[in-house]
C-alpha cells in the first residue's frame, strides 16, 4: 500500500452515503479514520462496514475533518468543528458552498463565538460530485467517487495548505479535481444540477396528467429527459432552498421564455412566415437549445459531433449484448458512447452505439457482415 | 419471401427519410412501391436506393397511398390522392393527426372538392414512432420502424377495411401497432414527445448563459434531461405548431407551476416548516415528478422499479465493454437498461447496469469474482 496523501487521523462527521464512502475509500488507502453520526445506528453500521473506526473523546485531534452533513445543516457542524479542534483543516461535502461558507465568515464576525480569521483560513469547502439515485451509509462505496469531479472552493481567506489538504483528499478518492469559488460553484450547479432537477420533476409531474395509454408512447426521448425526476424529494427540497439565489435567476429567466413560446404557439397558426413574432419564439427556442446542448463537453472534453451513432438490433437473449460487444472489440472499434432502448411489448431492442467519427462505416460493415441488423445512419 | 401484408402496388408520396424508410421496407417484403418526391433529386436517390421505381403516369393505380409529409402539408395531399386515386386507401404519416383530419373533413364539406364522405372513409392517419436525430433519405433504412410503436388513427367515418390495410402496414414494417383517435394521438405525443421536447430546449437553452467553467461539472443528469434539444429547429417549429392546441394546455400548466416554485423559492430560506406555502411548493414538485415518472412503462411494461442499477468502472480500452457483457451473458444475466457515464478528463467510463431486481447481488459477485470493479447499489 502507498503512503495515503491524506494526513491522518481524519474525522468524518456524517456517516451517510457520501460520509460512509469517504471513510471507506480513505480507510482502504490506510487512513485513520474516526467516525462520527448523530445517528448511533447509522454511526455502528458505518463502523460495521469498515468506513472507519468509532470516535471516542479520548481520540488524538484530527488532522482533516471531513463534514458530510445537508446544506442547511454543514455550515453549523463546520463552525463547531473549527472551534473543537484548533489545528484542524476543515472540509466539508454538502451539495452547496456559498450557505456554508456564509456561516463560517459569519460566527468569525459574531462575538458569541471564539473564532478568528485564522480559524477561518482552516476552512475549505469541497464538492464531491457523485449522483446516485440511492442514498444511506448501507450504499456507500469506496469507489463512489472514482473518475467523478471534485470541486475544491477555497475563499480568500483559506490558508493555501488547507487547500492542498483538500485537494489531496479528492485526488485520494481517485476524483477529477477543479477549483472554483462559491459563487461560482453555486452558480454551476444551478446550470449543470439544480434546474435540470427542476426541469425533470415538472415534466414528470406533467404527467400525472397524461391518459394512461399515452404513456404506452413513451420512448427513450421521455425516458431521458425525465429519468432524474426521481430523485428524493426531501434533499431536493433543502437542495434548492439553499441554492435558491443562483437558481431562482435561471429558473426566472426560463419562466419568460416559455412564456414567449406559449403566446407563440397561441397565435401561429397557419403563419408560414418564419420571420413574425409567434413562430420566432419557438424557432428561436429549439435553436437556442441546439447551441446551449451543444456546449456541454463530451466524452473527454472531446466535441459532441465528434461522435456518429449507429443503431443495431439486439435479440432480447442473454448474451447478445456480449457477443455484440465482443465483435466491436474484434473489429478494433471503441465504444464512445452507448444507450439501449426497448419498445414497450416487444422482445428486442436497439442499441445506440457511438464511434468516433470515421469509423462508423468500418463497424457497420463489421457487425453486418456477422449477422448483425445495422439500422444507424 | 412469404406473401407481403399490404396490397400491391403502393404508392409513397415524399420519400425523405420516412417515406423512404417505407420504401426500403415494402419493397424488401415484394411490394410494389412507386415513389414520388416534389424534388426530383429525392426522388431519384430513393430509387437508388432501393426503396420503389418512380412513379410514372401510366402506372397502375395504387391500392394504398402512403403520403409522408410534414404536418402543415400532408392534409393537402392526401385531399389530392383521394381524388386521384379514388379506390385507394389513404394514410399519412405526419406527428400530428388533427390537422390532417381536419383537412379532409374540410375538402369533404366544401363545394370546391369533388369529394364525399365515402371517399373520407378511405382515408386513415398512422403514425410510426420512430424518432431520429437524423433526417433526409440518406439516412433511411428498412428496418427503422422495427420493434418501434405503430399507431393507427381512424376517425368515426374511417371503412374498417381502409383500418385493416393501414395496420397491416404498420404489421409489415416489423412496428407494434395500436389505435388512437386524432385527438388522443395528439394529446398522447404532446405529453411524451412535443412537451418533452420543449423542456429539453428550455434546459439546453439556459446553458447559453452558464459560464464555460461551469459546464465541465456536467454529468449523466444533464446529458440526459437536455439531450433532446439536438433536434431539428425547422421540423420542430412545425411539429410544435400543428399540435399547438394539445401542447400548449400542458405548457401553460406546468408554467403556472414554475411559477409556484419559482415563488417558492423567494421565501423558502430559513423556513424549515414544510407545511407553509414556500416549501410546500418545492416538495410539491420534486414529489410529483417521482409519481409521474413512475407512470412511464418499463422495459416490455414491466414496473420501472422491478430493476436494479449496479455500476461498474471500465477502462477506455476497445473490448472491455465486450468483455464486461460476455461474462455478465456467462453469468446467465440479461441486461435491462444500460447506460455509459463518462468523465471530463479521466480515461475510465462507468457502466450503469440495470437487471432483474433480485439478481444483482449475483450479479455483483459474479463480476467481482471476475476482477470487475463494482459500485452499484
Amino acid at each position: 500500500m502507498s503512503t495515503p496523501l491524506v494526513p491522518s487521523p481524519v474525522r468524518v462527521i456524517g456517516t451517510g452515503l457520501i460520509g460512509g464512502s469517504i471513510g471507506l475509500a480513505l480507510s482502504a488507502a490506510g487512513v485513520d479514520v474516526q467516525l462520527e453520526d448523530v445517528s448511533p445506528g447509522t454511526e455502528s453500521l458505518a463502523v460495521e462496514m469498515g468506513a472507519g473506526r468509532r470516535a471516542h473523546d479520548d481520540d488524538a485531534d484530527p488532522a482533516l475533518v471531513v463534514v458530510a452533513a445537508p446544506p442547511d445543516v454543514a455550515g453549523g457542524i463546520v463552525v463547531s468543528a473549527l472551534e473543537r479542534w484548533p489545528g484542524a483543516v476543515v472540509t466539508d461535502v454538502a451539495s452547496v458552498k456559498s450557505i456554508v461558507l456564509a456561516a463560517v465568515l459569519a460566527a468569525v464576525d459574531s462575538d458569541a463565538v471564539p473564532l478568528g480569521a485564522q480559524d477561518a483560513a482552516r476552512y475549505v469547502g469541497a464538492h464531491p460530485m457523485a449522483g446516485r439515485e440511492v442514498s444511506g451509509v448501507i450504499a456507500a462505496r469506496g469507489d463512489l467517487f472514482d473518475a467523478r469531479p471534485f470541486v475544491v472552493v477555497p475563499h480568500p481567506g483559506s490558508d493555501p495548505d488547507a487547500v492542498a489538504t483538500v485537494r489531496a483528499l479528492g485526488i485520494q478518492l481517485g476524483s477529477v479535481c477543479l477549483d472554483l469559488d462559491a459563487a461560482g460553484h453555486d452558480l454551476a450547479v444551478a446550470h449543470v444540477s439544480h434546474v435540470p432537477q427542476v426541469v425533470a420533476s415538472l415534466l414528470g409531474a406533467s404527467l400525472l396528467e397524461a391518459p394512461e395509454r399515452s404513456l404506452g408512447l413513451a420512448g427513450q426521448g421521455l425516458r431521458d429527459t425525465s429519468r432524474i425526476a426521481a430523485s428524493d424529494p426531501r434533499l431536493w427540497v433543502e437542495i434548492l432552498g439553499a441554492n435558491a439565489a443562483a437558481v431562482s435567476p435561471v429558473l426566472t429567466q426560463m419562466r419568460d421564455r416559455l412564456d414567449a413560446v406559449i403566446d407563440g404557439l397561441g397565435t401561429m397558426t397557419g403563419d408560414p412566415d418564419p420571420r413574425t413574432g409567434s413562430r420566432r419564439a419557438v424557432a428561436g427556442l429549439i435553436a437556442d437549445g441546439n447551441r446551449g446542448v451543444q456546449r456541454i463537453p463530451g466524452k473527454h472534453g472531446g466535441a459532441i459531433d465528434a461522435f456518429a451513432t449507429i443503431t443495431v438490433l439486439v435479440p432480447d437473449r442473454p448474451g447478445e449484448l456480449g457477443r455484440l460487444f465482443t465483435e466491436m472489440g474484434e473489429a478494433g472499434i471503441n465504444l464512445e458512447d452507448l444507450s439501449l432502448e426497448h419498445t414497450y411489448g416487444k422482445k428486442v431492442g436497439l442499441a445506440h452505439v457511438s464511434v468516433q467519427r470515421g469509423s462508423e462505416a468500418l463497424l457497420t460493415d463489421a457487425l453486418r457482415e456477422r449477422g448483425w441488423s445495422v439500422a444507424g445512419a
